[in-house]
């Protein structure tokens, strides 16, 4: 099966500039936007106008030789103070997803090894290229993997977007999707609209059905009662962090959906690459959530959903307990419980890959 | 504690038609409209201009009232014709919520007794006045026994709007809020924005807030974790019915609500009037669940949030089991497991009341 799923692409580095899709105006119009300054980068990874964990870190990597462009220093030191000062800005663009901070970090070490301001350039820029590269790499193993693993399932619910639009491959949980469209394995899936911002209803239908998927959209509440139909054989969701002892901070809902999927005795999947792993992190509890505007919620469209003066508790994300986690699909294998020992494991993997 | 609940009535007859809040503007702009014919008001309960199961049950009342006036039949069995043929076209508006048909078949079959045309006038709008008064203080006693009930409790979560824009009096789940305040027991309240009409958004914000009462309003897939704080100390909602077993169909996202309550080991309690019961639906698997437009999902105010083409899951209800339910406060009591026991025992005592 031929998938549409290439072009435009979410997310290139041209020559001196980084290219993205606006997501913020999908599904309504498909507009490509240029980031040629640190400004720009923050202010669309803050907009959530480039989004979803590796997405960002590549965005993030990219924005480093960015900022050098734009620093244009003179010296070396200069060159280094621009790494750090615009590494930390960038990096706390969004305080959630560990892949942000992760890449950010990778990219700047990298580029201090430079001895000249020509080298700190090129280090840059090729460590930025590796972090887009093995994002790719890694979207088509957990295709793979996540193919293989799900092989008799064929209806699947999902959450947010963890798509191509969220990533620079075929995306995490809908990478596990387009594997197995890719295997010739039949497959539709129930996407809910992941309010405020609505990336399921916008991005996941707008890529999946680009791509020749069919895809069903519903209230992120009606999921509970969709599982209990046994109608959906399995539930599909990316991650933004995933703890040391396998607890998932993802897209405010997740945990939802996967106490509905327990209820219903539906298998709840994480797709991941091994970078949202976080051995740093003991447990969900020391997961720092962000709290997003309130205008989110206040309004949609010209529309005034929520009277002025009326509090908002408006969480990025939530945890959801390992226990509660089938499995996490990861481009180096699938990791079972009892995750703390599978997630070293893994982590160990990639570390002498 | 004054509270600002009852300027403009959300429901009223007026001499020779109905005066409704129409719903769908709030909560940009308060407008009442009036409801003349037949046609206004299938339209209004579809639209959800008036909504919440005992509002649409006295709308359909008086709906009757004005079928009757509309027709102007000039015999008994002109007048009673309308009473068959406009009384199943408004009983069907809406097909969930057991009080519109309920309310509907009382007002006709009290007025069949009429032996004049006139008579029949007078006793479907003496018929439809009953619905109306006794809705309203069901709603008062339910406050009343909530406040008793939830007298240690003061930080609230509800879903929808069950309050006094759902009934012609305090409300059902917000009845229980606004008894607390009345009983001057501290209370706020959490609500989530529901999905797609954001009922709780943009109504139980907009009274509760006109009311006095402090309310933060969340998206629907936050519910869990909020929950799972350990921030709130019990859920209330409303029921559009509920089966003979305790089973309870209301707004979809209640059972998700209920999963998260049980995981947090939060008490989760129903409001609802016993006109609410039905002793002939055995179980929530008899519950028709209604299927609602696609548009909803597919705009909100002047932006497209899912693309063209793409398939729509939009149940209006879910169920939630009864072994989900603490208890269900209604007009006569509180009522507990066993609910088979509970509920007919509820039914019995209205009955010889």
């Amino acid at each position: 099966m031929k998938l549409n799923i290439d072009s435009p692409p979410t997310l290139i580095w041209l020559d001196d500039h980084i290219e993205i899709i606006e997501q913020t105006l999908l599904p309504a119009e498909l507009k490509v936007i240029k980031l040629r300054n640190v400004e720009q980068v923050i202010d669309a990874i803050f907009r959530l106008a480039v989004r979803g964990a590796p997405a960002i870190g590549a965005c993030g990597a990219y924005g480093i030789v960015v900022a050098l462009n734009e620093g244009s220093p003179a010296t070396v030191d200069e060159a280094r103070a621009i790494l750090d000062n615009d590494g930390e800005r960038i990096g706390n663009a969004r305080p959630t997803a560990v892949n942000l901070s992760w890449a950010v970090n990778r990219v700047c070490t990298y580029a201090k090894k430079g001895e000249t301001v020509e080298d700190i350039h090129r280090l840059a820029l090729e460590s930025a290229n590796a972090v887009f590269d093995e994002d790719r790499a890694a979207c088509d193993a957990i295709g793979t993997f996540g193919s293989e693993e799900l092989a008799d399932y064929s209806v699947i619910m999902t959450h947010c977007n963890a798509g191509r639009l969220a990533t620079t491959g075929i995306g995490t949980a809908l990478g596990v999707i387009y594997g197995k469209a890719r295997a010739g394995q039949e497959v539709e899936v129930y996407s809910s609209e992941t309010r405020p911002l609505l990336q399921g209803a916008r991005l996941t239908s707008w890529e999946l059905s680009t791509a020749g998927i069919p895809v069903t959209v519903m209230p992120d509440s009606a999921g509970s009662s969709l599982l209990r139909t046994g109608r959906v054989h399995a539930v599909v969701v990316g991650a933004d962090r995933i703890a040391a002892n396998g607890d998932v901070a993802n897209k405010v809902g997740t945990y939802t959906h996967a106490l509905a999927a327990k209820a219903a005795g539906v298998p709840f999947y994480v797709a991941a690459p091994t970078s949202t792993l976080d051995a740093l992190t003991a447990t969900g509890e020391d997961i720092e959530i962000e709290q997003r505007i309130p205008e989110e919620i206040q309004r949609c469209g010209d529309k005034q959903t929520t009277p002025d003066g009326v509090g908002i508790w408006n969480p990025a994300f939530d945890v959801t307990p390992a226990e509660l986690v089938t499995a996490i699909i990861t481009e180096v294998g699938v990791l079972r419980p009892d995750y703390s020992e599978s997630i070293r494991g893994a982590l160990a993997k990639v570390a002498t890959d």
